[in-house]
């Protein structure tokens, strides 16, 4: 097994939009090889989001990453399944109180904690998600069991089971299905209520400036009798001009999502026989209104896993994190997905991050588009084609790429002691939502003997 | 304007697969032109649901069709954009008590009405919806007013607007932007009550069937010592061998869901100004778990608008109905929208519906795959290439084609007096689920008077 991040070199590409700056960081093939034969084999790959991750919190994003992969690879070296180990990753994702999800997660307007989350089976190709879920400690469990439930066939008198359940109807399914139920007071954590309690604050005093603001248009409207921009769709008089609903004092105020509090987690995997699963699991946005579902819920948008098949040369795992509404739009994870079939991954990411994600026609109007990927492919080949003796390998690129500040990864693979951790950052000058950062390494996994 | 239901042959044709035969209806082109101006111009394509309409309800669920495309057309004719009258025709639809949208949907597991509902605008690329909403009756109006809050830009203090709420969240929204609460005694029917009671008492049966097989294997494998099957993923007891959990048995008390209560609802339209449209709404199946949100919610499965752009030579508009699951894991809106891009219309959403469809590998594990879609796509073309002075004119293709027993659709432009109505049916001998019916029409639509 061999295994190297293999970052090498920073360069800065033009682009065919002057918006878009692209960092290109070229993964280097394993120079070297040292097979262990007789272990189980696997992979894992995970994030803690893609946001702004400052030096000070660095050291426990990555703690909480590292714990992450052991927690995977533990599971794969028990004989797991790619499902059940990147479900192991992710509860121990979602149990930090650091992350945006789960324990600790942002609270909505009401100040409750509504999670989204969400997993696909690269095998059977099934998916279970939930989503605005309360009272549970560990989402990604419910979109788990929601999953398998699902493979069993259909629920007695024909019916055909659900494999997407948000609100309490979700909850009362977990809870049916022997999850127990947590009080939402352990949930909220220090950190996380204090944050809700600043926000709230920000949020009431950007209000009373719009609200100032809109009666001194109505003042200068009178005087004026200016006509009304009225909105294109229903009809009522748009607040559009008036920039985010009430200028740009109402900026100072802006809550805490852009800077840590973004971080949706997520994990993608291997297993030994060379299925992928992925997962992603998010509190949501701050202040978010209640019974807002964002991409980490939603099929295409929040993870992928689809193994190798007729059509597709590559097993291809992706999770997404970062502002929903973006991920949902351009259906991300799918579309990595497909991109990823080309022969260059790293390529293909870039284009994809670069033309389908911040180029997207579907976020034509927003200002900057914030996300962050990580992918993994595999595909089963002999590490050394003139050998025919050889058994073959399994051949894993992964890579993380952003559009934000920064990204957290962890990333681990059966054979070793413990996870690599790495905090990507856009470099210097770049600029976050309009600029793509790229990473990534390359993986020999030999066939355990049977 | 000239319009013409194109229906002028039907043939079989060999499939790839052998599970599949498909119908091909050939579409004629017009021969006929009758040019009206100063007329505002736009065309509607409804469908009430893809299942199985028995000759005696094919009279109402006609009218319906008719009442909603005339309530489109009105708002066009009023110079309404797309979205406004793709959700009059919307509200027109889910307001039949035969249709399973709005009043008199589905009832679930506990007896009460949660919709999904969404919308899409080809102009701006935005969308709107709600799932498992209760006490609105009309879900697509809350749809739509996301759609048009989310393009006035961020809400105060910078936060995203959301464009997807769910249960108790989403009713509170619509509730706070003015739509007014409906008590749930007032949705359900007559007939969805009377559907419920006998839903119950099939499922209450075969959950009696159910258990006493369960003894019955539990018998047998204490006497015989049997391995038992482990499931897959959740390594707990499978009972995936059971057939649908009960065995053959139960399929006796088999829900109503595919036999009419299957009717999501949807609509496509273009306006004068060639902009696309399309929306759906659905009660969801008969006795569903409370929470579970099906196709009509999600982004690129329900619906799917986009106008022409760079690199879409055409404006396409796709409404989806059938089974939620199955539309999910295929994507299929965009799917279809994807395939219009190609030259030949008819083709290329009949190659959608067998391969990635019927033959999508997502759905390679169910029995049978039962969906129905309605498209539009659209662009700006000279009637008579050779007159150059001539206005340019919009070319209207518009299909619908299903997997199920039949599909009710109805059409109708600006200039039409009254909307034309079809009961779309497999042919005899067509297994539905696993055939495929296509048929539509071509329309020329001449720009108005400026």
């Amino acid at each position: 097994m061999i295994m190297e991040k293999g970052i090498s070199s920073v360069e800065v590409l033009p682009s065919k939009s002057s918006q878009v700056t692209a960092v290109k960081v070229v993964v280097k093939e394993p120079e070297t090889k040292q097979t262990q034969r007789g272990k189980r084999v696997g992979f894992v790959l995970v994030h803690a989001g893609a946001g702004y991750h400052s030096e000070s919190k660095a050291k426990e994003y990555k703690h909480v990453c590292k714990r992450a992969c052991q927690k995977a690879i533990e599971k794969l070296q028990a004989g797991a399944l790619a499902t059940d180990a990147v479900t192991a990753a992710l509860i121990e994702l979602e149990d930090s109180p650091f992350t945006n999800a789960g324990m600790g997660s942002n609270l909505n307007l009401l100040g409750e904690i509504e999670c989204d989350a969400s997993i696909m089976d690269g095998k059977s190709l099934n998916f279970g998600a939930v989503g605005a879920l309360s009272g549970i400690k560990n989402p990604v469990s419910v979109a788990n069991r929601l999953l398998c439930e699902g493979q069993k066939g259909k629920l007695s008198a024909g019916r055909i089971p659900p494999c997407f359940l948000v609100g309490e109807g979700a909850f009362r399914w977990a809870v049916d299905h022997g999850i127990p139920a947590c009080p939402p007071g352990i949930m909220a954590t220090r950190f996380s209520l204090a944050a809700f309690k600043r926000n709230k604050r920000k949020l009431e005093l950007a209000e009373r400036v719009e609200t100032d603001l809109i009666q001194l248009k109505k003042r200068r409207q009178s005087n004026e009798k200016g006509s009304r921009v009225m909105c294109r769709t229903c009809g009522r008089p748009s607040k559009a001009n008036d920039g985010s609903r009430g200028g740009d004092q109402i900026e100072l105020y802006s809550l805490e999502n852009d800077s840590g509090t973004l971080d949706t987690v997520g994990a993608v995997v291997v297993d030994q026989e060379g299925n992928v699963a992925a997962a992603v699991s998010s509190g949501g946005l701050a202040l978010k209104h209640p019974g807002r579902v964002g991409q980490a819920a939603l099929y295409g948008c929040g993870c992928w896993a689809e193994n190798t098949g007729a059509h597709t040369p590559y097993s291809t795992a992706v999770s997404t994190s970062g502002c929903g509404e973006h991920l949902v739009r351009t259906i991300l994870a799918r579309e990595c997905s497909c991109a990823l079939q080309t022969e260059d991954a790293h390529q293909a990411l870039l284009e994809t991050m670069q033309n389908k994600f911040i180029g997207s026609p579907f976020l034509a109007s927003e200002d900057g588009v914030l996300g962050g990927v990580i992918v993994l492919r595999s595909c089963r080949c002999s590490a050394e084609p003139e050998l025919s003796q050889e058994k073959p390998t399994l051949l894993v690129e992964f890579l993380w790429s952003h559009t934000t500040e920064s990204m957290c990864v962890g990333y681990m693979s059966a054979q070793d002691g413990k996870a690599k951790t790495h905090i990507s950052r856009l470099p210097p000058g770049a600029v976050a939502g309009q600029s793509v950062a790229i990473e990534g390494g390359v993986c020999r996994l030999e066939s355990p003997e049977s």
